[in-house]
């Protein structure tokens, strides 16, 4: 999606599209059309173009067909893609038919890229010029061009074949003398992406650079359109709710909440938490096979939950760091080593932490209420020693299981709190009940 | 942060820049200096500029004092104040001298902002134009203007008291006949923020209107300065991070996740995971309540984990996608009545889907190894039932959290999954041990 042109701004305050906005939200879509009708023409296209690319496709299917022809008519090609991507397959065919012709062909060329790639981001419309022309001439067929275009933060300029050869912003062009050409004042290093790059990687280029636009090339540098920043802004918020519902312990909605139906959502929900419900079955099972050290004493299963969610917690927090580390950028798979040896030191620290803590709150209670027995300090000390070994264990598996998943090329950010808690259930039971048969061995068990 | 001139773009092409960035993380902060020098000015402005606030403080700070006055007036004044404002205290006034006059007049406002209100945002030099000027007079006076300046998308008009009064394009002025006056030409209704805003709620701001630049000002309408899209890009992911970490159970880490000192990071997620033991020390007691029921019926307490846990993943994923449509305002406070009935049907049905699992499970372990006991059918009753009843509580906890925290003035993103599952896993408990105590009174208890 692109930025409307500043003419094409709200016509009341702030305060008033918001309202508009939050009325539209509780409404159902049938009421939706009557309050669409009622609001005078100029600020319905203000309210049209502002609504999300999911809320344009689903009012579009309830416009009368001749209405839908002038609204659909009404967004640049790079966004009447998306609305069209976004509406339902049997309605595709009918609204690409609603364009016109040189549009038609331009949508269609966007269509045949996958969403999330920068070829499916871009606006085949920008500002060119040709290398050869004088400062005078560019800018008379610049003012030419201008009215059509949604942006045109900078000029590039092409070769007869459309192949990329520089790049010149407005405000260098202006101050230059009217006879020097345009290859005498562009820039020949473009920064470019390809095509077919995928966003998340288009949004770090972006970071790094700071332009406004990036050109899209294919293999041999023609030029096939440009992405702008305002595109990577939802890209960035995109791909951040993606990350932080699958930290979170699902699969990615792909629909704002109050709007996915409730099927939807408890099927993405669903999976991975009954996923995570058959892994947990095994700490019944581990459970099982300390069974007779349980029934002898008891005193061990009552910080069996205090045992695996501190393991659980502190890997959440060591795969959490990771995962987000590796979206920015900051953390590539080659720094593997690093951050195990900075979670070996970090394990250790947070695990002696908690160790102090419980070993502490055990004498304390002991003292004041005589609730574990006779063995209380090697009961103290059985949780203790397993809390440095499962807050250990807890932040190494949890900071190393991103780096696995990405190496077998699945998204590193699948490596949910909840995945990772559940991994570390079963095998904190392990430590826990282990350290516990060594201290305890002779005197409680 | 703002986006340097075309012209100061990368010398060498897309990939040695990042290959010079990855070199300089592995260097040591002494051996950076070196490697800097090394670089050909040019491309060290280029390589200077795109380095992030942090690590240009940094630099600067090892850099000989009569280089760093010219890498430091090389950044226009919201990028120095962001690099002042990330320098030790000790240096700030140091660096503050630095700078030519009337730029640390710039600068020292600027620092007057907290970091994440709009003021400390914005860059304080834009193009500026008076309501009465001829179109012409307007060109010529904006084609002085436009060299000093780092972004001029739009064109603010003023009155002689720098209120706002409307706002045109480039592009809308240049094809206007030139004996036409700017009032004749600008947009009146301009979208603007007020200079406290927060920059969460800038974010949402330009999501919605989707400019280049939302100009700030005072309470009398008085422009302060612009921010442009490109600073949201940066405040978009920073939001995100802190989010995210928070999500993952630890105070944001506000530094890349392998430059932060492992001190800094350990008391960041030390705080946290204390905290959570605390709390999750009540399932110590909680167990020990039920102590005399477990001595009786064992096989109760191989179920704890697996159904603690099954609480903590449904409140997972359910504060999530709460703290995630709340940050996108997607959900605002006055929904929580609609996130209670969706989360309603959602924690009954994903309940139902775990509960049936559960049964199923120990009705064949107990077919295939008969390992239940005799009373094998009530205790799968027992555990399907509670497994609804805690997956349910979960859900419900975990959705009306953010909303709590929110209420109170906190940040939703603090209800974060281990807090949420710490404080599901003591009820669940709780939830599991009544069942248990009323389906199996009589047989096992």
């Amino acid at each position: 999606m692109s930025q409307p042109a500043l003419g094409s701004r709200a016509q009341g305050e702030d305060l008033s599209l918001d309202e508009l906005h939050d009325v539209w939200r509780l409404l159902a879509p049938e009421d939706r059309l009557a309050a669409f009708h009622l609001v005078p023409h100029d600020s319905g296209e203000d309210f049209f173009l502002a609504l999300s690319t999911a809320e344009q496709a689903a009012l579009l299917v309830t416009l009368p067909a001749k209405e839908r022809r002038a609204w659909l008519r009404l967004l640049p090609p790079d966004d009447a893609a998306d609305v069209i991507q976004a509406a339902l397959p049997a309605a595709r065919q009918e609204f690409l038919a609603l364009l016109d012709d040189s549009t038609r062909k331009e949508v269609s060329a966007l269509l045949a890229y996958a969403e999330d790639q920068a070829g499916g981001l871009m606006n085949p419309r920008f500002a060119r010029l040709r290398p050869e022309m004088s400062v005078d001439e560019a800018i008379a067929y610049l003012r030419r061009q201008v009215r059509e275009l949604e942006t045109a933060h900078y000029i590039y300029v092409l070769d007869a074949e459309q192949r990329l050869l520089g790049v010149v912003s407005f405000r260098e062009l202006f101050p230059v003398p009217p006879e020097r050409t345009v290859q005498e004042v562009m820039h020949r290093d473009v920064v470019t992406a390809h095509e077919h790059l995928d966003q998340e990687a288009l949004g770090r280029l972006f970071a790094t650079h700071r332009f406004l636009a990036i050109p899209i090339v294919d293999d041999e540098q023609h030029i096939k359109g440009i992405v702008t920043m305002d595109d990577i802004v939802d890209v960035v918020q995109e791909e951040a709710t993606e990350d932080i519902q699958k930290i979170g312990g699902m699969e990615a909605l792909d629909a704002p909440y109050l709007q996915i139906g409730m099927g939807r959502m408890v099927r993405k929900r669903g999976g991975w938490l009954s996923a995570l419900f058959l892994g947990e079955m095994l700490t019944a099972t581990a459970m099982g096979y300390f069974e007779a050290e349980i029934a002898r004493a008891v005193v061990l299963a009552l910080f069996v939950p205090l045992i695996i969610s501190s393991g659980g917690n502190s890997g959440s927090q060591a795969t959490t760091l990771v995962i987000r580390a590796m979206a920015l950028g900051e953390v590539k798979i080659r720094d593997w080593w690093r951050v195990i040896r900075r979670e070996c030191v970090a394990g250790l620290t947070l695990g002696s932490i908690l160790g102090t803590i419980g070993v502490a709150r055990i004498l304390l209670w002991h003292g004041a209420f005589g609730v574990y027995g006779e063995h209380y300090l090697l009961v103290a000390l059985t949780v203790g020693a397993s809390l440095v070994g499962v807050v250990l264990w807890g932040t190494l598996a949890g900071s190393m299981l991103p780096f696995v998943l990405r190496r077998l090329g699945f998204d590193p950010a699948s490596a949910s709190a909840p995945f990772v808690a559940t991994l570390v259930d079963v095998s904190g039971l392990l430590i826990y009940f282990t350290t516990a048969s060594v201290i305890l061995s002779g005197t409680l068990l």
